[in-house]
């Protein structure tokens, strides 16, 4: 045993923006297999009802092979191995677009995620940048799970690096219904609406309907911490009241994902067979949640979509909007001057997939 | 997309007292596959240490296929379906009776809930009425899993609204312990009471024993909704604080379940061989609880039976009383004038089957 | 049902320091079955992102038959079964030693655990006396899973009874590395750094290197109860605010194992490839920590070894310092006069297996 200390340089300080080249691809560590327990952590968390992910049978009488995972536990899960190489110095999560949901993951599946560069902006500032990364989560098997755009506000490590060519992509404002993935074997012909909580399919639903999900949940420090562990996202403004407590809220920051779940299983009351996730065309974290907020939701149906080849399956495009601490029968939302309503704190655009009526 | 805002109607606000009618069916949503991850979050929750739930190894030396699931996770579960159709307008959950566990469930086992009206009585105030359901949790292969009955009072919608004719339920004081349903394929002759945790088998028992559990477990905010969540229990009353902080406590309820199984995890302690809860005769929750509450519970032996064809297997009637922030060693329960020691929350009254010595 | 009130002598208390007797051998209760849910549970509880227990197929390519179990998750749960016959009446924890990791656990399997008196000496009070136990956890085919010596100050239930002959066992200060137990099949000469979330390996370390693993965890009520539930723990100081709340501390103990998890997980960032715990030297809970903490962590090398026989795994003998409420930048730890740092709440000497380098 030795007595001399050797300051070691080995501990990951996560990449800053000059780090970061246009084209540049990166590997995230630790592939994870996604198991039942996983699907039970979910469930507990956020209260998930969706049938599908719940029943291994009912799942089965619609053609899968068991019940596929949640879409967005998936979603986190490759999310949360981009924060180490991605966000570990981000100011700000900027938004998200063009996430499709491409194979559905099953218990036992083990999913790992890579990210390649596609945009980069300094800011005029010259202390931070804007990186955008496309990122795919992989199935063991090689199969795109999930694929996906985000853009983060970077610090640099060095504000005398130079800047970077600005590039900025060009992504679009919807993932159009007709690239749409439908669960491979996926048959909602004999789909039991009332098992599935609602006798409303998609047929029943029209563009500009605003949906109030009524109920509210409130978040504590354990539950959310305990989802963002699940997710192995290490981002560091969740976990340490310590060093929160003399940051900008003095307490410790949700994880964004976190809302957005809760928002989706509280959508479950006006939404209940809106049995897949098909794709995220936006999603914007209007407002920090920390503990002790009780989060309420909303949804408005922005468009719907039939699926080509499929008969059985429609597509919604919803708008749910997540507030705290203000029910929403009033549609609390963006107002006519552009702001949001005060209490909001997600404004998520997705596509989802619903059983049509037989024709 | 469209500016058009359409006021929906398909969020669902459960059914009031009106909406019952004598004899109706209800088919519940949501069928659920039980899995090892809600088994180890059981273990969690509660810290449950009954060997034959423990151990896959143990429970295969008693002829059983594996550990089965907790009796008493079963019966959240089945409950949890039966509240968004039941209970989601209940102004109390007035008692339990008749709950028989007839299969049991392993991991991997889907269960579903379903629920006839057995009996309906407006209350005078012609504001509630009591609504009796027996409800049967069934599994993928169509045997019966528990089945029990449950009264709560439900609010109206409408107070103009006729009343039904009265109909009420006789239903007995007890589950008679011949019709007692043995695990299939238990045998106890192996049974071994040291990996068990305690060498007092039935034989050791006496009616009037009064057993103090010693043990206290204190309430998070957390663990009850965590617990709640996983059962797919979606009463607003756990969850809510925002409401919740305006209404009758100020604070959020905890789901009466979840002090049911704290109290039988603490009864481990003095009935570390009460393999299996094979009926619930009756039961009450005398006061609400809430986060930050600690439970103690004590337990009285109220009969010990033979069961008819298993020299191996015999059965306790035990009343276990859980209290809070009251050590158990005085035995608080029910006082001379029929009420209830101030700190007592829970009165429930049920068969469990333990080994018996070789005969 | 019967009046009469038979107050019960089987709620167990536990045994006080005159129940021991040197070479005694004492049969844990509860075996148990460990599930992917479990698996799920410890890396919500910890963030806990080694690769090798993350992914069963990254784990199958190193010859595994799937991603094994947490070795420290092992340890709780082997642990947890002592508890009840060995601490329950402890008055402290004094240490660990001779802890050895010698077959992994997968999913599936069951682990139960023995343990033999070793030593035991009152204390010259004559309240309280320190007893030695070595104990083993065993999987379902009888192989040693873990075994370990620790030594607790238990008090006496009755001050007269006669002192025992003093035997206290020499205990090695260092599991020798020459008897580190390699995983059975496991190859690293194809393991992917970059998957694992470093590109450092055992050839990069050198003793005297000191890490400073950075990021901190606050730790709530709700997590640290969770976890010793989930280890069928029931020391009854990390449960019981009610009665905590009248004792030395005011409020609740948290388990000295949820500190060793949690400073073994902040330990990734800089050990983020040390794979397997393959021993544990020695181990000290230098102060309590409560709800509300905030934990940091900080590593010295210790030493270096190579593994007979194994040239693609290398063993870091390593010193790791959880540290509450106080970053770690500093080292912050032993003092000069031996004494530690006002904030250091965990001294944990232990072996690591790490991949090398191809030679």
């Amino acid at each position: 045993m030795s007595d001399k200390v050797i300051v070691s340089t080995k501990t990951e300080t996560g990449n800053f923006f000059e780090d970061f080249s246009l084209g540049q691809s990166l590997v995230h560590a630790t592939p994870r297999t996604v198991t039942e327990g996983d699907v039970s952590l979910y469930t507990a968390l956020y209260g998930a009802r969706f049938v599908v992910n719940s029943s291994d049978d009912f799942a089965s009488t619609l053609g899968l092979p068991g019940a596929p995972v949640d879409d967005l536990l998936a979603f986190h899960i490759v999310f949360g191995k981009t924060v180490a190489d991605i966000s570990l110095n981000a100011v700000a999560n900027l938004g998200y677009a063009e996430c499709r949901f491409l194979t559905r993951l099953y218990p036992g599946d083990t999913v790992s995620t890579t990210s390649e560069v596609i945009g980069l902006k300094e800011n005029s500032n010259g202390k931070t940048g804007v990186v955008y990364v496309r990122s795919t989560g992989t199935n063991q098997i090689g199969e795109k799970v999930i694929e996906y755009v985000r853009w983060v506000m970077v610090r640099k490590r060095d504000e005398s690096a130079p800047a970077p060519d600005a590039s900025v992509p060009e992504l679009a404002t919807e993932v159009s219904p007709e690239t749409l993935t439908v669960p491979e074997g996926l048959d909602f012909s004999d789909y039991d609406p009332v098992l599935g909580g609602s006798r409303y399919l998609w047929d029943d639903y029209e563009v500009g309907e605003c949906i109030d999900h009524v109920d509210g949940m409130t978040v504590e420090e354990s539950d959310h911490m305990t989802a963002t562990r699940l997710y192995q996202n290490t981002a560091k403004v969740h976990f340490n009241q310590f060093t929160e407590s003399k940051g900008r809220f003095g307490r410790r920051l949700m994880y964004g994902g976190h809302i957005i779940s809760l928002a989706r299983c509280l959508s479950f009351n006006g939404l209940s067979n809106a049995a897949f996730v098909a794709a995220i065309n936006g999603g914007r974290h209007v407002a920090p949640t920390f503990a002790g907020d009780t989060v309420f939701a909303w949804s408005k149906i922005l468009a719907c979509a039939k699926i080509d080849g499929h008969d059985d399956v429609g597509a919604l495009r919803v708008q749910t909007t997540a507030v705290k601490d203000q029910p929403c029968g009033e549609f609390p939302g963006k107002l006519e001057d552009g702001k949001y309503h005060d209490q909001v704190v997600l404004d998520l655009d997705y596509w989802v997939l619903m059983p049509r009526r037989a024709q």
